[in-house]
């Protein structure tokens, strides 16, 4: 099968391109045969066709001198590139690129943990650094610090964070936690930023502003650089830590639960993410739907309770953690079982309650910073199992939080499917995670499934709710809700973009940002 | 006397912008009188001549319409304006313009106080809001929220921010509290950052990031934009606070003393800024020198030692709070005592030893968020006392506080100056605060003050440590040590700077940033 070429890049310029990257990198990290090589590139949960992301070609550069090269190479012969670190990015389009024809830039090769520092509790990564590399590397070494995966801990530790990733720690929100960063622009500049641009700084990553504009935020969720190494300030591993899970029975319990998380949260009472777990979630983890149900549509309340007895969950189950030494976490605790444990049908667990649990033990691990895989068993609730994360941010209250819950739950029951969701509580919000799962061997579902998706974009804006993250095929939708005063921020983005990468080599369309000449409908 | 021009400005052009923002603000917002009006945009403080930062003009306006009419005033006429707040940014220059000649655009009318919600714990203010007019309308709703005054309370809660101003509860870091901005680009655009850009949103001001690149620190400590509003994270009052202070007898004792914060920092023991404060610092704030000593140059050890038993202080006096409800602050405060009141001849004293103590009074309120202007005493040290602020970041060691305590200690007394300095740690790092107190009649100890400084921001680049805010005269100079790989970052700041002001209108050299065509020595 032959390959494809860049958008408006002719195959004699696709071919230099090629030689120029192979020259440079070695032609073992440059990528082209489309049926072999590049099926690694696809969205293996992608509801359009693949050719929609369909990479051209895809580089894996060494270093940050190999990365200059692929810039140049691309600047020359006007090649556009998609910038992925360990290409884990699922449920948000994974490795593949926005627009079908790009080069996938694959950063997995800069591997290298750069400093992990105890004193200062802080860790210094390349791009291709995965949770669990990172985890290992701090167990080999006997350290106490603490890391903050995202869910799947393939995940690469800064691909995360500068998607905007958020654990389930108290340090919990990567972006807050993050101090350094080195990126490298279109034309090839290397710029370490903040106190990193001082000669011989000895404050690089413990003060995150530097002198002047604070500019790391921009290298974020955007396509205005390639950034190569990241600090991460890491939580040294406190003296007691205490995982509790709190079952309710009913559906509208999640008002009550809201409105009492918000002061425990905002009192630092639960220092880690405060999440309020769907029983669907809970279940798919470990069970398949045909155990319980074998019909079209979304399970019956029939099924729904007999799940609830055998797992001995709620329809919500609340999960936090206690940290610090003993009368503190119990201090805690005793504020949180008046707050939490006194609404009607709720009960309280512990360690020793769940054994064998395998929802409870993959949330006890994530909220003390071990990484794994088991959220990933929500694949296998139906069969041919594909995901796509639908993630407005919502107020912590009662009223927000049901009114998301029921935004989505009813659409999302309509159109044929079950609700999957979490909610978890940050400093001030809620992150609302929708988990769509779809049969990947049903185009019909499929369709259904990226109909909804547009469906609960419109309904969500339209009730002031806007996204934080969202998968290839929603970024001008997304974008394009947030256009208040005729689209002045998004222009404002537009402005960097034709400053820092006035030849659009970078990561095109992403997260709605588009080069010059390449916009129309982007704010649509 | 007559007044003078903005630098390249005709005479009849100035008279042109002049006559535009009267017709826009009203003849009694447009300030021209170089005797009378434009006295009150001085630097007091300044070693240099005033000449040097003399503002041809200021305008008020009221409003977000009439700073655009003031900027298309400016950019019709090629008039350059300098943005302040309240004003009160003393010790880097205060609301002086870093050109001379420069129209101070001076916000102080809009002080308006937006929203301050109760439920999600912020407030949203407009640049003329000082934390004064804050903590008493706070006061006045009978609110349970805490503020975070920068030492003097007459500072701006906006202008603090975006000068990343620290505070001394657990909410210090001012920029990490931050959410939500509108700001006003230099062509008039006003745009909403992050979820504030979604019409009708219901979390601007809850979560930081919104979708996309995060452009927020882009718009602080630079001349990018106009920040016309700004919301705030607010701290809910706990339900317990205990501050404490610990004297230690011996200069050397810094370094133990470093040692010991650092991981009751990292673990969250000290969960606001942890302060050590150098005996003049505490003296200086509640007597004069001349009480002590009435010859030339630092503070001999015989007054030292007086001064130490008579306001029963240490040579390092160390502060901080305990927070909570009981058990939790009981706990912290006991593994405090055990770190800290350890190292021999310490002691440590609670709001009960220190009645009538001026100097642990105004710590004790800015500790919980009550804003004052003791700590403007400094000032009454010496007769016509001026002074500026050095402020490198340091890691929190004991090795680095020693080191940049004789680096600075040691200049500054051979330059016949007393070391008035604190040190606060903060997330990860340090900043050093030094307060160099000088006589506004003394040409020549103004002129070694000037010189200090310059050799200060040398040495102190030369062993690895920057600073993180500066007085208008040094900011070409310290951004300039900001220079790794041929100054990447300030070219960087500079594109940013031609993209979104091209005619560079907004503050000219604010941190050493400067338009197209006025860059000569900026990176020298």
């Amino acid at each position: 099968m032959a390959g494809i070429l860049p958008p408006g890049v002719s195959e004699k310029a696709f071919r230099s391109f090629v030689a120029a990257t192979q020259n440079a990198l070695g032609k073992q990290h440059v990528f082209l045969d489309p049926e072999w090589d590049l099926s690694a590139y696809h969205d293996q949960y992608a509801t359009l066709p693949k050719a929609e992301h369909q990479a051209s070609a895809a580089v894996a550069p060494a270093d940050v001198a190999q990365v200059q090269a692929v810039l140049r190479a691309a600047t020359q012969h006007g090649v556009p590139l998609w910038t992925i670190s360990t290409g884990k990015n699922f449920a948000y389009g994974g490795p593949a690129p926005r627009v079908a024809g790009t080069v996938v830039l694959y950063l997995k090769r800069m591997n290298r943990i750069i400093e992990v520092n105890e004193k200062h509790a802080y860790a210094v990564v390349e791009p291709g650094v995965s949770y669990f590399d990172l985890y290992r590397h701090l167990q080999k070494i006997g350290s106490k610090l603490w890391i903050d995966p995202a869910a799947p801990g393939w995940g690469g530790v800064l691909g995360n964070l500068v998607d905007h990733g958020a654990g389930y720690t108290p340090y919990g929100d990567h972006l807050l936690m993050q101090c350094g960063m080195e990126v490298v622009l279109a034309d090839g500049t290397v710029t370490q930023t903040a106190m990193g641009a001082l000669p011989g700084s000895r404050t690089t990553h413990l003060y995150k502003y530097g002198m002047g504009p604070w500019a790391d935020g921009l290298f974020t969720q955007s396509n205005f650089g390639v950034v190569t190494r990241i600090g991460i300030w890491l939580m040294p591993e406190p003296p007691g830590y205490k995982p509790y899970m709190i079952t309710y029975e009913r559906e509208d319990d999640l008002h009550e639960i809201t409105e009492r998380v918000r002061p425990l949260k905002l009192n630092m009472v639960i220092p880690n993410a405060a999440t309020t777990v769907e029983m669907l979630w809970e279940t798919a983890v470990q069970k398949q739907k045909r155990d319980y149900y074998t019909g079209k549509g979304p399970l019956p309340d029939s099924a729904r309770k007999k799940i609830r007895e055998d797992l001995k969950i709620g329809v919500w189950n609340f999960y936090g953690a206690a940290y610090g030494p003993p009368p503190i976490m119990e201090t805690n605790l005793e504020v949180i079982r008046d707050a939490l444990v006194s609404i009607p049908g709720a009960k309280i667990y512990f360690d020793e309650d769940r054994v064998g649990d395998i929802a409870w033990d993959y949330r006890k691990q994530l909220m003390r910073g071990v990484p794994n895989m088991t959220e990933y068993n929500l694949m296998n609730w139906i069969p041919n199992g594909g995901h796509m994360d639908f993630s407005p941010i919502s107020p912590v209250t009662g009223d927000d939080a049901m009114r998301q819950y029921h935004l989505i739950r009813d659409r999302c029951n309509k159109a044929g499917f079950d609700y999957v969701g979490e909610m978890l509580v940050g400093w001030r919000d809620m992150h609302h995670i929708f988990c769509l799962l779809y049969d990947l061997g049903d185009e019909d579902e499929k369709r259904r499934a990226h109909d909804l998706f547009e469906d609960l974009i419109a309904a969500a804006a339209a009730a002031g709710y806007g996204e934080y993250r969202t998968h290839l095929d929603f970024m001008d939708r997304i974008a394009g809700t947030y256009n208040w005063n005729d689209g002045a921020q998004q222009k404002l983005h537009q402005r960097f973009k034709d400053q820092l990468d006035p030849r659009g080599i970078l990561s095109p369309g992403k997260m709605g940002i588009w080069p010059k000449g390449r916009r129309p409908g982007a704010a649509s």
